[in-house]
């Protein structure tokens, strides 16, 4: 079987662990069966390790419970850049291997939610962890936002990057994040709310600015050049504008030169909000329900 | 002038300091020109001090620059039992003095937007301070939903239940309020989502039980008769059972014999959410921008 799923944009400003957008970038995986075990990988990504070890292999015959198959990964994704791309590949691997509960197997390898969600669900979820399993929520999307997606060559592990987090906050911080997630959120569904001040966190993107800091540089410049808000991606290093549809590449232009300004290889992509989520084999990859287009979209995993 | 502002119920659940709804009880002031000042009150609060250490005269006084008044409060929100009475009333009292910024007002006595927000605003909202100014937002909420208010026959003064909570939190109880209300949200706008999980809180009901610790009980108990969360109002004593419009009458039957069977004297009424916020001579108080009645709605106060 044939999966894809999108990459994603998590920890969003605020809702750190929680928030996660889905994007128009995606990986692709075949599953077949075969007589031995094979991994072919093309794209972003291919450098890395194609026997037994590499996730989508450990992910497939996880599912299928032999390793007799033959795995093609196609990636636009890039790797360990805070663009859930180990979240998306474990979402496509499992369900191309037959997987009924791709959302669970993923978040179970992943460690978080989040991401995974959101390459399941497609457009901005809120996902969080209920009784061992996932829930996640879809929430409203303004259809006029792109999203300028900064991508610094340099690679920084998500496992690192939460060792920077600290085991307590101040009550403060906590709901301060609780009031700025409320702001970011009415701005996500209507733009025209959303103000920098609603992308504001307390609870990780300055505890990991010493891992990359330029960092703070980067995001003030993202708003210079005309994001009405800008937050980290993930854990990082990739950074995200979120935009009017009319100001985006204008907004890509600044931030490509904001990173040579600052000495930072890297670049920057106009990207839009993939709305579909895992697709396998051509059709839908979830089972959720939903209302109406424009409802919250509820998901519940048994992972 | 005359002015009406809605009672509240703010924390909602997971929204510690942040969700307010804003409920159909409410509070009428009245303040016209006179030789001196005279309060009165009719009532709930009618047995409060009707000098000019009244809250209504302490904010017509403060918003007027004199005393020459004479002030008329008429309230049906039960005072210091969680429900914003205060708020609600500074609002109202500012707006009847000819304050253009009522919630700035309120808030800055009140020291906490949410309460002040909703009973500007109307229905739900999410309000947090940006730069000493309270930033709020009108979020969605099902026209299906109605709400039981358990009122225990105890006042728990707001300051009390604030110094039981600590200072610091854990990150992952930060993390798991965010994504709860992320739940909740989902939930709210859309009852079908709603399931008992999104309205848990990790920051502040568990540490004010003891100061009501029937609490617990009564909460599982609305759940028991009929509705889909529950949580604290404020800080407590009320309880909220958020119901569908159906169950709403069996949910307050099933919270007044919960009251009986604890030993706790109080009462419990079916409320509607209001969506009108404060009205100032029969128009509506406030200043904001919206840009349809499902769309989020933007206020920005200049306290």
């Amino acid at each position: 079987m044939r999966a894809r799923a999108p990459a994603s944009a998590a920890n969003l400003g605020p809702g750190f662990d929680v928030l996660a957008l889905a994007l128009n970038l995606s990986v692709e995986v075949d599953v077949e069966p075969a007589s031995r075990l094979s991994v072919r990988c093309e794209g972003e990504g291919a450098d890395l390790a194609d026997d037994a070890s590499h996730l989508a292999a450990r992910v497939a015959i996880d599912v299928a419970g032999h390793d007799r198959l033959a795995i093609t990964v196609r990636s636009d994704i890039p790797v360990a850049r805070g663009l859930g791309s180990s979240a998306a590949l474990a979402v496509a691997a499992a369900a191309a291997a037959g997987s009924r509960d791709p959302l669970g197997v993923a978040a179970r390898i992943d460690g978080h939610p989040d991401n995974a969600a959101a390459s399941v669900v497609g457009g901005l979820v809120g996902a969080t962890m209920v009784k061992g399993s996932v829930r996640a929520v879809r929430l409203p999307l303004d259809p006029g936002l792109v999203f300028v997606v900064v991508v610094p060559e340099r690679p920084l592990a998500t496992s690192k990057a939460r060792q920077a987090l600290p085991q307590q906050v101040s009550r403060a911080d906590a709901t301060f994040n609780l009031g700025r997630m409320a702001l970011l959120l009415a701005g996500l569904a209507d733009r025209a709310l959303l103000t920098k001040e609603a992308a504001e966190d307390r609870l990780h993107q300055d505890y990991r600015s010493p891992m990359f800091p330029e960092a703070p540089q980067l995001l003030a410049r993202l708003g210079a050049a005309g994001a009405l808000a800008s937050c980290w991606s993930g854990a990082g290093p990739s950074l995200l504008g979120i935009c009017d549809a009319g100001s985006g590449e204008r907004v890509r232009d600044g931030a490509e030169a904001a990173l040579a300004e600052v000495g930072v290889a890297g670049r920057a992509m106009v990207l839009l909000p993939d709305l579909e989520g895992l697709v396998v084999d051509g059709a839908p990859g979830f089972v959720g329900r939903t209302r109406s287009p424009s409802a919250p979209f509820d998901l519940l995993a048994d992972g």
